[in-house]
């Protein structure tokens, strides 16, 4: 199985080699990242894209765009370093990832004594630290998952949280992938996912390259797949789930979850324990993002629309909890009745209620 | 209002006048098609499209073929007609009012006498009829439906079943032309319909021309507006119905029908009579036709997912009987328990029980 690095470590540490998913699925382009301009351009435009792989791409940034200044004084070492992290982390100001990972990368320096080749040094093992969190974080979140996946699963997923989004083996996708890697034969159905296609675009893209059985539909067909019994479970990311299990997902997920609630097919989402959010109490207090019409009344800048048409364009909904089965952690399933703000993981209850 | 002319009789009546509906929404071109080539390139290549429309335009297109040949004996111009109507008969084979009409028309020329000039002002007529025909049905699906509708209605519909669809004011979109007429609000949410785009290409268009309040969302989306409670009811167009009321109509009609259960939201589907079909006992009986991967792997022709990726692409969905609230005809409302072989119309159940 070829395994997808969407971000890592160039030849001899110089660079942060990523997968431009610009060019997805029509080229595979990896670009080497050497300074701090060609890091945000590459954060700000999605040349990488995922919360998770933002992070490390940004930390990993960080390291590279120092290498040169290692001549200079301590103080000037430090004074370029604050310097291309405030220019780092505002590439992609709501990226909560992104945040947290230079920060982290700060409080290191911060923590540090020692000339500008020892700290370059230690900010150099903390990347990696971080880089390689991420991908032991998607392999736990794989293990717990897989512990769901029947034999031979056939699994509806939508948009991407697959390696591609993260430095490992995704998210959502992660238990297929080890599934994959176990031998198990487990086919996957993707939604495109409308209007950004991240399902046709990437997540096709990921599963081709590792040999795994994918079909992309339009995301108004996945209803009759379930009614014609040819899905065994969901498996979707998220992009914060609330204390009461409320998960503000893609735009389209919701959807789903009503649609395996109607066909007695289980609904799993799959995350990082980060994204677990136990201030907000439920979905209702998670502030969707609305995009631009533009979105929907194009497609790859190809007009589909009258150009002054009104558009509603949310980039996210929100499935309530009753309609998740499980949430899969890196840290283990959690079960309903969920209770975030407490972190219970409780035990699974019998397979047949889990539909 | 300003209302949209899909197919009509050009001037002097020379030609058969059609929106070519391939420029659409970017460009309003009409053409006026005065040969047998020409109406079988339009009804080919989808320049004129739906149904309704397509049967109206091969039997005007007849008459406009057959008009140079009026100096022709007899003989020879039965012979013309014979020939023209099996080319344009084969331009969409699988279009049944394509060939009900050819066959309507043929059957008017069988029973008459008289000079060429004569069985062409006849054949004239009977296209004419045929055409004022589909106008009348339209409205009359619109009376029938706008008792549905409340004031100042949301609906949300799918793909084209409007103007574009038809020779009149469309079949689903029928009601909510009506409700403008007579000056009642109405605001219609159009699903955009991969992977051809109708909605957002067409229903948004004509709706537009109208000047009737559209808003165009992804296929994705109609969950998250029926959960904050912003459609009233669901309305659209059906391919095929079978007796016991099962409903084919394009892919991603069933997952909104489902989406209108769970929310408690009507759910109506409008169609000419002649849709009805009292042969087939259900929707299992209905074959779907599966259509090319590439228009899902493509948009407008550019590329979106990897070349070869699998796609399962299936034209239409079945909705069980059990989820749709009433059909609309022109012939009056249908309501539940369905019995289309028995062709009842029953009386409507009181509102509340029509969620």
């Amino acid at each position: 199985m070829r395994s997808i690095e969407a971000v890592r470590w160039g030849p001899d540490g110089e660079s942060v080699r990523i997968i431009d998913q610009r060019r997805l699925p029509h080229a595979l382009v990896e670009r080497d990242l050497r300074d701090v301009p060609a890091v945000v351009e590459a954060i700000a435009t999605l040349a990488v894209r995922g919360a998770p792989a933002i992070g490390v791409c940004g930390a990993m940034g960080l390291v590279v765009a120092l290498r040169p200044h290692t001549g200079a004084s301590s103080d000037q070492f430090r004074d370029r370093l604050q310097a291309a992290a405030a220019r780092i982390r505002a590439a992609r100001p709501t990226a909560v990832n992104l945040a947290w990972a230079i920060d982290r990368m700060l409080a290191r320096a911060a923590a540090l004594d020692g000339d500008p080749p020892t700290m370059l040094g230690a900010l150099r093992d903390e990347a990696t630290a971080i880089l390689e969190e991420d991908r032991a974080m998607c392999r736990r979140i794989g293990e717990h998952g897989l512990a769901l996946l029947p034999d031979q699963a056939r699994v509806l997923t939508h948009c991407n949280a697959g390696a591609l989004a993260t430095a490992g083996m995704g998210t959502a996708l992660a238990p297929v992938y080890l599934a994959a890697e176990q031998g198990r034969a487990v086919r996957v159905w993707a939604t495109e996912t409308r209007p950004l296609l991240q399902g046709s675009r990437l997540t096709a893209w990921e599963l081709q390259q590792a040999g795994i059985d994918v079909t992309v539909i339009t995301d108004g067909t996945a209803g009759s797949l379930m009614r014609a019994g040819r899905i065994d479970l969901c498996l979707v990311g998220a992009d914060r789930i609330a204390a009461n299990g409320d998960v503000a997902n893609k735009i389209g997920t919701y959807p789903l979850a009503v649609l395996a609630r109607h066909h007695g097919i289980p609904f799993y989402v799959a995350v990082p324990s980060s994204t677990l959010d136990p201030e907000t109490p439920s979905g209702d207090q998670i502030v969707i993002e609305e995009r631009t019409p533009e979105e929907v009344r194009q497609v790859l800048e190809q007009p589909t629309a009258p150009h002054d048409v009104p558009v509603w364009n949310p980039a996210f909904d929100v499935t309530p909890a009753h309609l998740v089965t499980a949430i899969v952690t890196d840290r283990g399933v959690l079960w309903p009745p969920y209770d975030l703000a407490r972190g219970s993981i409780s035990s699974p209850p019998a397979r047949s209620s889990a539909a």
